[in-house]
């Protein structure tokens, strides 16, 4: 079941999707709404939670994270691991929200990502449900 | 961020989503090859591990299923989380890999599901990469 040697081109496509994921990471830590944008390619198409209609574009997914965070909501990742096979990764993390009042909640996430080869997010799923969101202590 | 209410047949979409995981996890832990095999699609196409070329087609994926198999080597899958989006899915496991010699693995795995309107796996691909694998009783 083990990979064989990688090539040359696998190594440094790896390499562009470990970087992707994490900046995507940092993005949201610190808050960096355009540096969470210029890391996805200009017609990203972006799906948080699968399943549900899609934000395409760079400018939809900028009202994406403008709707996460309305009303003074902050959005902290705890990254769990980071799985990267080619141009595909996966993210598994925690996301602690916390709204304006004090309450919130934590949300397991996998986010199943492709990157493409200029090393930007061309296509992103969140994956979670009702049975991955918890307590912001838990 | 959280979705609205689900329409009845996203509801009933999700319940084969859901039942082709559990059954699929099951097929692994009971060593069950004929019965992991009918719960693909004639025209599956399987990753393991995604980003490598794929086994396309049910009597593909049952070589892969046997050479996992060699040597008289166990697989035993430990649920950890699964994630019902829509006709998508994410099992998050790990793989206990026991060898006939005693010595084994346990690999930290996100399967990522594509299920079809028959409630057959028509896509998946595992993702797993160096930093997934562990000593057995880690």
């Amino acid at each position: 079941m083990m990979p064989g040697e990688k090539s040359p081109e696998t190594i440094e496509t790896e390499r562009k999707t470990q970087a992707a994921l994490e900046a995507y990471v940092a993005a949201w830590r610190d808050g960096d709404k355009d540096g969470l944008l210029r890391l996805f390619a200009d017609d990203a198409v972006w799906y948080d939670p699968a399943g549900t209609p899609p934000w395409e574009g760079t400018a939809r997914i900028g009202e994406f994270w403008d709707a996460a965070h309305a009303a003074g909501t902050t959005l902290t990742p705890e990254v769990r691991r980071i799985v990267v096979c080619g141009n595909e990764g996966m993210l598994v993390f925690r996301m602690c929200v916390r709204m304006a009042d004090g309450s919130g909640m934590g949300l397991e996430v996998c986010d199943y990502m492709v990157v493409n080869e200029e090393g930007r997010i061309q296509n992103g799923k969140a994956f979670w449900d009702d049975s991955c969101v918890g307590a912001l202590d838990s």
